[in-house]
């Protein structure tokens, strides 16, 4: 027979069972957060009609969706879970309340180019809150809560919540006489890379006088802590009336946000961030790792105007984040940041003699009767290859168990880290592992 | 601007929030007994290399199977969850520790005929013990005690594991001198459904003498307990090999899995079940629930010689089962047997005063800092309208917040289904909700 090669294709990640722990982890600590926050589950298809999801269309998505016919249906998988949503909120409609909390997590694909880092299917963390007609500015002052707690919970001591309203940026840019905010935004954006000199510079390019440009490297420049920033674009006294509501809501939104309980340190206001420049509308956020700012944002999203237009004509306002776990996991896995322990999801091991496996088993239920995690090698084997699986299973701890053992009920129990054995009865054991 | 309709595609389960949320804690369930007894985690992509999926070919798999091309490469989504196992093993076999335990739990996609309780989207929960070489008998019988527990921890309490063996069917047929059992088992198999008279006149119509066709029916009606069973069998006498071979099997099997300390009443020894004809090669499982026998079997699998002979030389016996989460929760919520009660994942909703809001949530955070789960309504809206939501949500408990609950830190706690009102201070809705 011949043999097909092993493998999986380019750019789909895969786990070992170790780092798959970590991850399994990492997941379940952002599903707990947005569950406790009020954050309803589904679980779309990953299958949608390719007219759904492509009735935006457009740019990047079309080339990079994964599209294909199955009899005479014209199927796609589905690219994110935004896309989805605002077709669930639709379909659904009539059998959801409103504001409808919701939290999705799931793989999404994308048949880009290869590279470290990047993955053609990637697992995504989605909040968003969804109005029916309107949605009040408390909720965009949730999502930077759930991050603070969420990140907390993943064991960062160090990391930042960067909050924006595009309507600030609208605003002022408009105050400047500049109808076209896009242009500037995307070179206002590079500035970290390419410095003031050649923002400047392309500023001009665009046909942006040199005091505008001025006027502009100092807003960006603006910093401080959040009050100092908010009284610094007080103090720029602009009139220009979406500018003036951008502030406003601003500022409720970092008051409703400490209201429940932010921690000062953890966010700030940044006026570089625009996020996807035909999407969102008002509050945006972005989130960085104070330590590694090469990773770039962590958690993103914002406030947009209206989720489903494409499927109703109702207007349904939201605020959304998205947390792309799988690159997260990769880059903080790269960094160095997290490591996966090697950390067996069982207490115990049990290495039975070859002639003691009944009561190998026997003393694996009673254990597990006691709600112990444990499990049991069942091969037979010289006790050194069975201390070679313990090794590598990463379990804590062995009881090599013969006929003395059974006899006595008095077990060896051996840490797998220090190599300290000590005798133990079964009571004892029991007491250990509780939980 | 057109609009495109919302809709999913025909024979995808989309579950409304509160069928997801009973969905995903019969998921829990499972995975929790899988995780504790000493299986591991893996996730692998959803997409693979269609000569991977397809190297064994074939069938009802080529047909239903979705393949579709991206640039130059021909890729499937997966099927099932056990030819990416077999790919995975062989990939990392120098990563992994035999025998390697694993499970997953994940979707597939099989583009069959939508009919009513099939999906073409489903999830399976499988567990596999993969070893390398060989494979003891003890692995056999873990099987049916992660049924046992499993189902239990779902809620069943009469269910019946179905244990069988291969080996038995095969040398009991050849001791009749029927090498070709593969026919035999298929008419065999359709016994409740046509009855033994048909039975006989069928297998007479493959060439089966009459002796023999009667000998078939008293072998596949042997009834009664294990042990009954089991003796039966002895009884019989036959000297093939292979039924030797079997029955010794089994009975192992059998006194293993007792001394795992699985419940007499919960299984059965069944000798009308032969699973896939040309996969499984010993032991193999189903599940009914004992009420619902039109469901069929819930969890099945069993005990094969080589898993992965596509992708290499080595040899990988293994045992596996796989519980269809997708049809089971469909047909179990069809039947009634479980329902959504509605259930809300957070203890308590705020309802503040459109002038409250502020405080209401500073008390969602003092709330939350003591481990409760609550969230609050955020818009702005007549106080029939809060309530409306409160009910739509499901919550067990409210607090209306105005003015003097916010001086008096005291709060009417609003019971939502009985209607009782209590007041209760800050430490006395702590300690009521504390876990």
């Amino acid at each position: 027979m011949s043999i097909v090669k092993a493998s999986t294709l380019p750019g789909f990640m895969e786990l070992l069972p170790k780092d798959q722990i970590l991850f399994n982890e990492m997941r379940d600590i952002i599903r707990e957060n947005f569950e406790k926050h009020g954050f309803l589950p589904i679980d779309t298809p990953v299958i949608e009609k390719s007219e759904v999801l492509l009735a935006k269309g457009g740019g990047e998505t079309e080339k990079q969706i994964y599209r294909f016919q199955k009899g005479y249906t014209d199927m796609s998988l589905r690219f994110d879970l935004t896309v989805p949503l605002a077709r669930y909120t639709v379909e659904h409609m009539n059998e959801l309340s409103f504001p409808f909390k919701r939290y999705q997590i799931g793989k999404v694909y994308r048949g880009e180019k290869a590279q470290k880092g990047r993955f053609r299917e990637f697992y995504q963390c989605d909040i968003d809150t969804i109005g029916n007609g309107e949605l009040s500015l408390v909720n965009d002052a949730e999502f930077p809560v759930v991050i603070y707690h969420t990140f907390k919970d993943l064991g960062f001591s160090d990391f930042t919540i960067h909050i924006n309203n595009r309507k600030i940026l609208k605003g002022f840019y408009a105050s400047l006489g500049i109808e076209d905010s896009a242009a500037v935004l995307r070179i206002v954006d590079k500035i970290d890379k390419i410095g003031p000199e050649n923002v400047l510079k392309e500023l001009s390019e665009t046909g942006i006088d040199e005091e505008s440009g001025k006027k502009i490297l100092d807003f960006i420049g603006i910093k401080g802590s959040v009050d100092e920033v908010l009284e610094e674009l007080n103090k720029l006294g602009i009139t220009d009336e979406i500018f003036v509501e951008g502030l406003d809501e601003l500022t409720q939104v970092v008051g409703y946000a400490r209201d429940l309980g932010i921690e000062e340190g953890f966010f700030d206001i940044d006026l570089k961030i625009a996020r996807g420049l035909d999407y969102y509308t008002g509050t945006v956020y972005e989130t960085t790792l104070d330590n590694y700012p090469e990773i770039g944002s962590v958690c993103s999203g914002g406030r947009y105007e209206n989720l489903a237009s494409y499927y109703t004509d109702k207007v349904l306002p939201g605020v959304g984040l998205s947390i792309g776990l799988s690159r997260l996991f990769y880059q903080l896995n790269e960094a160095g940041i997290i490591s996966s322990e090697e950390k067996s999801l069982i207490d115990l091991l049990i290495l039975p003699m070859d002639d003691c496996i009944n009561e190998g088993l026997k003393l694996v239920r009673e254990l597990r009767e006691n709600g112990i995690r444990v499990t049991i090698y069942t091969e037979e084997a010289k006790l050194k290859k069975k201390f070679k699986y313990a090794d590598q299973t990463k379990v804590d701890y062995v009881i090599v168990l013969g006929e003395e053992e059974i006899q006595n009920r008095k077990y060896s129990l051996k840490n797998m880290h220090s190599g300290d054995q000590v005798e133990i009865t079964f009571d004892e054991l029991v007491e250990k592992f509780k939980k």
